[in-house]
């Protein structure tokens, strides 16, 4: 398919993803009477069934990155034509206003209005930083090995994360642009969103040297595997 | 299988789904002490895995529509013949009235009666159409790229669409009316329903018009494929 | 394998069952100040991923079960040996007490005590009749069309009719046995017992009766397929 | 792949199950305003889910133990050499204690603080022994029989041991260590850890000695099922 239409389906899935992200948790800030806790696993539970649904379906397509720390580093590992880079990109930071936009609307609210939820502070950071690490991580190496996994893993990886950080781990650059133009349980403000993108940057770069590092003996020394503990357990 | 066989299955099948969307809705309230965030909390993950386990089921026999905008879609898209719609959209909409009955009575209350449940307003039509087109664009891409994912994948989508728009996600007609018929949690005022089953049937038109457009090149233009930036990346 | 080791199979992995379904019964009323909606998340949650993971576990060893509804339906259906059916029963009820007993053990309550958990009335056994139609209609259409899925599709099935039944569909005889024998969130009052069980066994004859109608003519009159509105629509 | 590579992502998988338990425990009890159901709700999930990516991830790899009781039963069933025992449980237990230093940092806590919550009484050593024999039994018998299942298997039972055992089912001798390092939600008083190792390690003997006679005949004495009453049912 041209590059054309796969970053349209990267403008469309991102819309869909940040419309899931940013809708369910308006929806669950008004109903849950207060209780945090309620509306980030209404969040975090939405947010992954939503990851799960849009890779499923646009995955064949275009790959269903919806992030451009997952694009450069599919170009960077030879998967991705460093030419599709600037479509993809441009798709997802697009699509992720878009969605931004139709969730604001879908609830009433005017499409864009700066965020006023802070979220700063080195703990922060670190866990965006370590959000992308695992983020990266999981995709490539499930990619490597049993790429018709990646839905299931990057769904369970990112309801997680929406706990396990406390950032809630945004852990990718175009949502954290987008999520800056709601002011709902979603948004960030503009002035944090800088130190989130440098960390993801920072947090990716780290999981493509970790993923470099792991994998050269798989291709480059296979015929050094000759002693009975070198064998790949599978279990 | 004969058309009135498959359509029983519709029938079926779209009756347990309205008694596990309205049984849950009924359910989660009167247990959650007025809390709707748990209330919907429960009634999403039962519709979701109820969706799930109908489809693995009914899916190798009648599709598993359970939505006339899913039928119809599969009649334009010759995937089903246009004489059996009328069974199909038959079937789902008395198995869907069949359905709240159930759940109604398994609740000890009247078989029918008319919900006060109002859903109007623009946020909630413009919901209602991005639903549709959501629902439907994940179905046929999937069922077009790998249909072992459809019943996960619809599953989630809904499951998540209950959370990110402020209709709740119907998305389908048959569903839309059986629910004036309950006056309960998952209740709709009958005067909203023609709205919403036109700003579904809307949706469904927008998903397939976007599906026309992005499957073109798939079937008459894979021999201009000679590019490298051109292939199909799978992630 | 021998019918005995299946059969230990079957207790085992009931027992695993009970212990599940009681235990996160009482850890969700203990935790959860007095929210039964909150209890009953935890409750069906819990129940569904261990039936999940004991199906995944025991189904290629003894079908997994669990449930003399099942087997009697398997054998009925000509999947089990009838001389196999009374161990298994055996084993699935005598394995439901012992999960029963260490789930009360867990939480330091003595090993068996009468429940005073009232569960009576026309809609909670009505409740009970469709929840069983549903699981056998469930477990015998996705052994027929994909056997792999039936983990997943009970597992499913249940988690969601835990909450759109009245009675939190127990579907089990032997469940419903062992059930009475923990007065804590999850029992039953003994007296409730024979009409849970006779409801749950009329609702297994139905679903064997609408399976059976369903299925003649795939296996007698494929022959008659000659028409292109008669093709199986798999979506 | 060299031993020291597998070791080495043991420790990061480790590292990262840590992250998600702990990190998970303190955002679920800061958000949940005393209602320890909805953060054990939330624990429970990210859990499960985290354990499903990281096993997706790491399982081709290594194996994806992340747990000494898994990789000494590994090596007691011949499904790893015995010499890799020492650094897979090192890095095992390095990598728990990293993740509990990484889940405390997001937090803005010390990376380590000797945990003061209360975990004992037999009721809770009992779970951890059932809890252990129930583990290494789904995962033995699911790598026997269709081992791709692991991963959402392991998932699904952790999810629902959380709930159903009185001590929320550590079941994991590296992780119990570990946990002693912080006092939050998911912590253990390090005077409570030597008896909860104690109880895992009993029960994996069980679980081992159960799988030896389960298996038995399925590999001596296939020639003797002659019967039709004997035959594998797979449902």
């Amino acid at each position: 398919m041209t590059c054309t239409r796969r970053a349209i389906c990267e403008f469309v899935g991102t819309a869909c993803l940040l419309a899931a992200v940013v809708g369910s948790g308006i929806m669950g800030e008004r109903l849950s009477g207060g209780n945090a806790a309620i509306a980030l696993l209404a969040n975090s539970i939405a947010t992954g069934a939503a990851l799960l649904a849009l890779i499923l379906t646009f995955g064949p397509i275009s790959g269903a990155h919806f992030n451009p720390a997952v694009t450069l580093t599919a170009a960077l590992r030879g998967r991705l034509s460093w030419r599709d880079v600037p479509p993809y990109v441009f798709g997802e930071i697009a699509g992720a206003f878009a969605g931004v936009a139709c969730a604001n609307g879908m609830f009433g609210l005017p499409p864009f209005f700066a965020s006023a939820h802070t979220r700063s502070g080195w703990p922060q950071l670190f866990s965006e930083g370590l959000a992308t690490v695992g983020l990266i991580t999981v995709i490539y190496l499930c990619v490597e090995f049993h790429h018709e996994a990646v839905p299931v893993a990057v769904a369970a990886y990112i309801t997680a994360a929406y706990w396990f950080t406390s950032s809630t781990s945004f852990a990718n650059p175009a949502v954290t642009l987008a999520r800056a133009a709601t002011n709902t349980f979603a948004g960030i403000r503009p002035y944090d969103v800088p130190g989130f993108i440098v960390a993801q940057l920072i947090g990716a770069a780290v999981a493509n040297l970790f993923l470099h590092w792991l994998q050269k003996p798989l291709t480059t020394v296979p015929v050094e595997i000759v002693d009975d503990s070198e064998k790949v357990v599978t279990h």
